[in-house]
């Protein structure tokens, strides 16, 4: 099982994500391209620390939107979103190959995530960005999301990944942020569930039922207080549990 | 003699270089990147045309600095200065590649093109820049400069440009940019200054003596009214003069 | 009736609008505030300019999306939605009383005029936005629109107003952009229509019937080569069929 | 004795500043205005608790360089400058004014700050936006530098400020920010000095003398861990000692 995580969210005098700290756990690092978070020298740092520690370094796409933090979502054009995404990817890529990586997958931020789960032009877009900058990353995503069809189709590795705090319904999917219950904040509960997603491949869902999980990584939050803490204790109960931690790539 | 000339120079809504009839007659376009001007599907699209006609791509790098193009001079520090500058490079390389291409020089746009003839450690921060970006393409730049100094010293290729409108002072520099007669409007006169620096090496000062000027390459303006039929009518004057007009690199 | 056109939509070294022939013909200008276009030296320009020749000054504001133009629909929550009319409106307010003026109205930009038609949060969100920046300036927008409902709610002048060259269905909407025949590029056409909509509050539909158009203000575009020879025609044609062009407030 | 802050400085999900502790113990807030730090939300917040605790607000204007948090000096001509500073103003006073309160004073951020200390154009640049935006509120800076001079011949109130944690030299002038000393981080001994500087118009220079110091309001920085705790220290002190803490305007 991988452990990704997003990292590199601050911005010029901005911190947010225990960088750091984060790269002593994860096996991939979601890296932010500048979009919505991470300027070049948090770029830089970053990639610098995941090489140097073995962590895999992915490229965090998103909509231009520093302001909102790329979580809203915007009808951008899709030859437009194309081009923004490879322009992202290609940043990176300079400050990967510089610590002797490279960008090894690619996934969407925030609002762009949430869109191309269903919205077929923008996840079809977002992978013709992945093409365009070449190299073939990985492209990880939801489960059944249009976003990973789009992959599978062009070719490219469809990583599918499970949430360690995050509620599901009874069909599988996320239950809705916002939504009574969406997010686990119970430190002891979201151990327990990332051993049950990667040991027994399911996770309890909201009606308590058993609800299948298909995922080869586990995304850990990195912008809460605590949760560098958190994803270390996650590494440890699996690895306890007798599951190999490492990269899907 | 190569002809360089800035391109895609628009962003977003907003155009200003006339990149496609440009694009027919200079041999090296230098591209914005992001920071000054040109959006992705800008970049995109001139790195599309430019290496189907052959023309050599250069990252046109620059401060981040949209409402001022780049043209404020700003006290970044070097550290982040290297790592903007790579972030520019990277992002590039991306449409120069796709296009089959790739980014084959960097050229300091504005007030980073000005500042690094004398500022030691901005220059010093661009050319690390362009080392961390990996490739080691050429580096653009004026005669003398502190830029080309550290580029040369870091086993880069260094190529001094020379101004087809730009007036000279009697030891060499240019007539800065606001004092009478620093830029010559005159086409003519732009024409018969370009063919006298190619063939003679040299060109009349202001003082109307006889400036010697060494350059592999000659700069042409693309933000001007005009600029691609003047672009024209140099390359043509310079061909019938039996000057080879081609790609330094 | 009123003649009002976008404005001062240029940004740093760009320009777009032909903001100072505009400026002869018009009778209420949209200023761009910034977020979408409009850098500060413009918005103080064109105030200047407005403010001299007596047109009244509007805050054309916008989502913050500099790269797409403000046409990009962005999911904006709406209390940030809120924030951000306001500060843009505060903005302008600043240069249209210094050339002694004020801003009598707003009206948003783009994507964010085509959702505030429908999308009741957001056409809620911009009206708080434009009571919280105080001094109860008009609303212009589309009649039937929410955001006219709700300013109208707030007990805000409501002003409707009509396109000049957008082609209306027999419900009296515009057919969508994109689709054919909708924007009318005959400039004696575009003319025609105008008269039409002023003095018999009419206009020919797609399928060739009558469609009442009731409307304070024809809107003029100011962002296509022409713009003010086209309008500068249409002020004409208003004022020998005997209609009184003057701003609505 | 005045006591002020710098406040609002986070953007979008950034945070930075501890606004709500330091509210209750300043008696002047310096509001990031957008350009640097400070979205509409917050600035909106920011009043809004500002205006509810009778906390004077004051317009932190700054260059526009997010990336930079307005500490790198910029060469913005002086038209430029001016019209952003009024755009800053402008918009901060929305907010402030609809809280119930408005724009008082006027203090530059960072870079711009230093530097209007000595660059005469800059510093008449920023009094003329200061002008331009109206309502005549006082500047707040550095004794002896040319923003202050140039306030006074414009006829605004020009308000002297000492710094709580900053070495002084012998002439009076602070230990530049990288030198040895610059910045004084024991708690203690910034209380110590704060008094003395407001009960005896003095403080103990870095060579030991004592240095006259003439100001009537006390910067306590805002943007490190533990800053509240320490203004309130102060403020409890500088009471304890009998100095009224209140607002300067």
């Amino acid at each position: 099982m991988d452990l990704n995580a997003d990292l590199g969210e601050g911005f010029g005098r901005w911190t947010l994500t225990e960088d750091d700290a984060l790269l002593t756990c994860v096996t991939s690092a979601n890296v932010a391209c500048g979009f919505h978070a991470g300027d070049p020298s948090v770029m830089r740092r970053v990639c610098d620390t995941a090489a140097a520690r073995g962590v895999r370094i992915g490229a965090q796409v998103s909509y231009r939107d520093l302001a909102g933090f790329g979580r809203r979502a915007m009808d951008v054009p899709a030859a437009e979103l194309t081009s923004e995404i490879a322009y992202q990817i290609g940043a990176l890529r300079v400050f990967a190959e510089a610590a002797g990586s490279t960008v090894t997958y690619v996934k969407p931020h925030g609002a762009l995530y949430n869109r191309t789960v269903r919205d077929d032009e923008q996840a079809a877009a977002v992978v013709a960005g992945v093409l365009l900058a070449g190299g073939r990353p990985a492209v990880l995503g939801l489960p059944g999301s249009r976003l990973l069809a789009h992959a599978r189709e062009a070719g490219l590795t469809a990583v599918e990944e499970a949430f360690a705090d995050r509620a599901y319904t009874p069909r599988g999917t996320l239950v809705p942020r916002g939504d009574e219950g969406a997010v686990v904040h119970d430190a002891d509960e979201v151990v327990r569930r990332s051993v049950g997603m990667a040991v027994e491949r399911a996770v309890t869902g909201a009606d308590g039922g058993r609800i299948p999980v298909e995922a080869r990584s586990l995304c850990v939050h990195g912008d809460t207080p605590g949760a560098a803490a958190l994803a270390r204790r996650v590494r440890e109960a699996l690895e306890d549990a007798g599951v190999t931690v490492k990269a899907f790539v």
